[in-house]
């Protein structure tokens, strides 16, 4: 109710603050005899670590998973997993000058006006941080979904340059330092990126994520769609702001004849002639791979000075100092792919539990 | 859990199918000594009630609401509030061809695949008729939010033809059939919808919700934030396919110089000097309007023949006849006005019941 | 959250004031193909029917179950199942002279005082006519639980008076005014009833519901136990003081060595030689009957005069008139009967969600 | 959903295995700007602390709890709170001859039903050491409450052995090893346990706890009564088989006449001249002290020899060797007093939320 779980009959509720001794959630929901360890966990939260290229914060934080229940030799038992990450690399003295002004664009203002107080350092509870946590979780929910569904996620936009999608490579997204499927765009943006660092400027991007495997059924009608719950999921990840599924806006531009995807039989089961539906219908899983897209803004802890106020009510100039990601939206990919994992577990669960099977 | 409550403290629960003897809801969580008659409720069903121009399916309904429960010699008791709207005008015959075909791009396949069973009348559980009840439910969310608080909502694009922002005039969207702001743009959209018409065919459309007023502080991080509740009120509306909050997209195109809102005292408050974040940050209200786009696909009942299968898994051709909106997003601005009301009036009780205040 | 739904997946949402037009509720989580019509509910409210015998309140009401929507060729479509039942004897001017004085027992002083206005005809919300919209929505929950699954309830005390269990035949719970297994004490009883009515006063009562068949594994620790939820749903009921779970408080006077049920292999599977656990172990229903009691207070509506205070805080004395129950356990008992369904159906939907199977 | 969790706005979710590394939970929806550290939580820890007395448990535990998050400069932030305690005295070849075996009374066999593994070690997740994080999370409750609402509890009935009411003194409880609030009963206790545990036997308990100063109103109608909610908090403690408010069970053997608690205006305020009713009517508070009594069954793992069978369907004794509590209601005291104040600080919290004030 306070904002800290997502979720239903799979469900997580995260913790932690930047600067704080660690960070973690607990997993509920999880069904029991799956195998789970760390090594389950660890890659997926290798992949969003920080610091592992010039484009990403220099913060160095191992991101070492621990379990500390749930699991009994090797396999879930049914309980709470426990999930925790110690936070190792807290520079608190660098984040000092921002105590008292709020960064343009950032939670700094918005939390302090509601609570009252706020953790200041790094961004507490609203930085970034936090989403080592989905992630964790993201990779316990993979588990619950098993190995016929894949969840893949790339960046396909970032400063206004999109991807080729004729140049789609998967395997691509492994290769480069964006999850990027398309080695042109790839190079274009490492140019693009290195101008703006130069500026202590920052950028934004967007991200595409696409789940293949999907069972038909899976959903729930009316105010839980897998859409909406989808749309939810994205949008609480920090600085989206944009959520579409499918050919999203674009349909808004085409006629009915032209946006319906049309129906054939295929292999003895119904398939669908395109996806512009992006996977679901009337809220449901159709089949078809489901594909989701978010918008990431620019990160607002920039180098360039702006206007802002101070806490105190005097107008101010703010520069942010610190460690950051130029674009957030390149370690926001792990984070998208997790949180459709999450989303797909609980509708899995929540459809054996009403329809069975 | 099944899907068809949305909010926490402010709740309702909808039920009914385009076909059955009536739809509603019971709205849970309304505070106590609030004025509230059907009077209050009518003027926004009637606003979003089909069959008042020729740019809406014919059919006629009433949609006269009904209070059942909840409010004693005019004001609330603080018990659920029962909401009845009879069907009045099921012409059932007219669906029966569709009994056993899907139409592509509607949830008859979905239901059928996820339930075993659906009622095909109508589109049953998944018709748009259920947006009614939405708005029922809106407009006793406007009570909790009080007068301080205003919602309005348009028609910005359809068929690809977008409003002129300069010519936006919020009184216009009373005095056209598309909540269009802007009299030039409505007038294109009638001879576009003019021209759709005869062929047949059907739209999509892009609607925007404002609201002024909204307090500093109402959202919750992380998973429930004021923006990822919207984007799934939102993406929860029939045919609606992408959300975005403020400049949503395009904030991907900017660098962080550009999008951040700058901040300076105003009248004695810290206050913005743009509004790039639709007034939210890190999930929570920042004291701007706050700001929502929606993408709605085009109908998927159209008369242009389409591919499609059966039930029984034969190959078939489609045409939907029967009464069906051309641009199902002209009627979605109200529920999309009420759907923003419900989620502000949730986290308005939310906010009182963790801050105070 | 305002406290008028129950259940988790299988969830129900009621509401309704005793002298409204209606009462009702909306069922979700239904599952799908389940047969449902009127005809399954209507011997559960009619079991429930005030006016049968000269030992209910003399309100006429004939409890007739509509059934708006949920589903269709009678059968569940697993959409919302909205259930009306009509008021139609409310004799609005009894009340009026309960309007401004609260009656000791009742729960007009809280309502005024939590919500600062309440609807005094009947009780309002508060009534024990609510109790309608339980037993309708429990029909439904049977129906998800199968023929499997029995449950049924018998009144073992009133006025201190206790079935001989030695004397028990579920048969004769049919044949008497009390749902009462031991046709002697029914006797005693109706005697005790007829003495109490001449001096215009009201007795307590305790009832059991057992349940038999219920599956090995329902039930989740450690907050959402089965016998938790049970207590729950038992003390929700209108007057319920306290509940207990097979031997409840006598447990607490026995040894371990007494108390713990000793198991043996029965039929190829472990089963156990007592029930002193009322079939519930650490939470998880064990295969034997569940046994669930709560105790009735007395009906607080009585025609001797108590003291109490009026609205605008005046000392002064209230005497109900009006036609109330001198027993309200009596009715109470397919009431807890339902109330037991529920809970099994939400937990078997539960179980198969996280457990499959 | 999966039964981890406890509250609506006031929330924890709870985590851990008798023999996992540690144990712990996270405390969501704390209202921000509360002092609280890890010294407010600690007392009530060691209250329940084992190994404080020969009639305790002899694991020695020192149940240190540490604040991992949700706190800065000594202040609630509104973040979520994440207490943890290590394990540090898990001998866990203690438990090995249990390993396939059921204890008769225990969760041993429920859990392997349910979930087809289970970690035996220290009865795993069914341990009462989870009791542990309940005190943790009822001490971060008191502080919701503030000082205003007082709650204690009591032993108050040992293998049969009352205490004398006239004899009642709070203070008491403070000085002898059972919470018990008359001195000569728990003379007669200590004798009665010294027998016991020469048998290697066990025994049950009730407990009574007291909440004063509950302001009129909290609670909610009426499926979330506030005894409602008791009832579940207090039957989801281990052991716990029975609950009661107010006069309870005895209610039932009253007539009407004797049972309302009758009203006085005094000091300006409508008040009570009795308390059958344990402070709550239709489920909200009414001023007078909250009272719950609950159950607690005898500990299950005894030295006597019991029939049981094994998890490979084997007819077996079981004797249970390993640290135990010979009775586990001793502890269970200040596990209630948690309960209640978990409970009532959610309800305070919704009732803010839904009414103000």
């Amino acid at each position: 109710m306070a904002g800290n779980s997502f979720g239903a009959l799979f469900r997580f509720t995260s913790w932690g603050e930047s600067h704080g001794p660690a960070i973690g959630c607990v997993v509920d929901g999880v069904p029991p005899r799956l195998a789970l360890t760390e090594a389950d966990i660890q890659p997926y939260l290798d992949q969003r670590r920080p610091g592992q290229s010039r484009y990403t914060t220099q913060r160095r934080e191992p991101d070492q998973v621990e379990i500390l229940s749930g699991t009994f030799e090797g396999q879930t038992t049914g309980t709470p997993v426990s999930l925790l990450i110690r936070n190792t690399d807290q520079r608190s003295k660098d984040y000092g000058d921002i105590k008292d002004k709020f960064r343009p664009g950032h939670a700094d203002f918005t939390y302090q006006a509601k609570y009252g107080i706020r953790d200041y350092r790094g961004g507490g509870r609203s930085s970034a941080r936090e989403t080592a946590v989905r992630v964790a979780a993201g990779a316990v929910a993979r588990k619950v979904l098993g190995s016929g569904i894949t969840i893949r996620g790339a960046l396909v936009e970032m400063g206004g340059i999109a991807v080729d999608r004729d140049a789609w490579d998967w395997a691509e997204c492994g290769r480069n330092d964006f999850f990027c499927p398309d080695a042109g765009a790839a190079a274009r943006w490492a140019d693009y990126l290195d101008g703006l660092r130069k500026t202590g400027d920052s950028c934004g991007a967007i991200i595409e994520v696409v789940a293949e495997g999907v069972p038909v059924g899976l959903g729930d009608p009316l105010y839980d769609k897998l859409d909406a719950d989808l749309a939810k999921a994205m949008m609480s990840i920090n600085a989206v702001k944009a959520v579409e599924i499918g050919d999203g806006f674009e349909t808004a531009r085409l006629t009915g004849s032209q946006n319906a995807d049309e129906m054939r039989m295929a292999s003895g089961r119904p398939s669908f002639l395109g996806n512009r539906a992006g996977g679901i219908l009337g809220g449901i899983a159709n089949g078809e791979p489901v594909v989701v897209r978010f918008a990431v803004k620019p990160t607002s802890s920039i180098l360039t000075p702006r206007l802002s106020v101070t806490r105190d009510g005097e107008d101010t100039e703010v520069v942010t100092k610190g460690r950051h990601d130029p674009c957030v939206g390149i370690r926001a990919v792990p984070v998208g792919e997790a949180m459709m994992a999450v989303v797909l577990a609980d509708h899995l669960l929540r459809h054996r539990g009403q329809c069975g099977g």
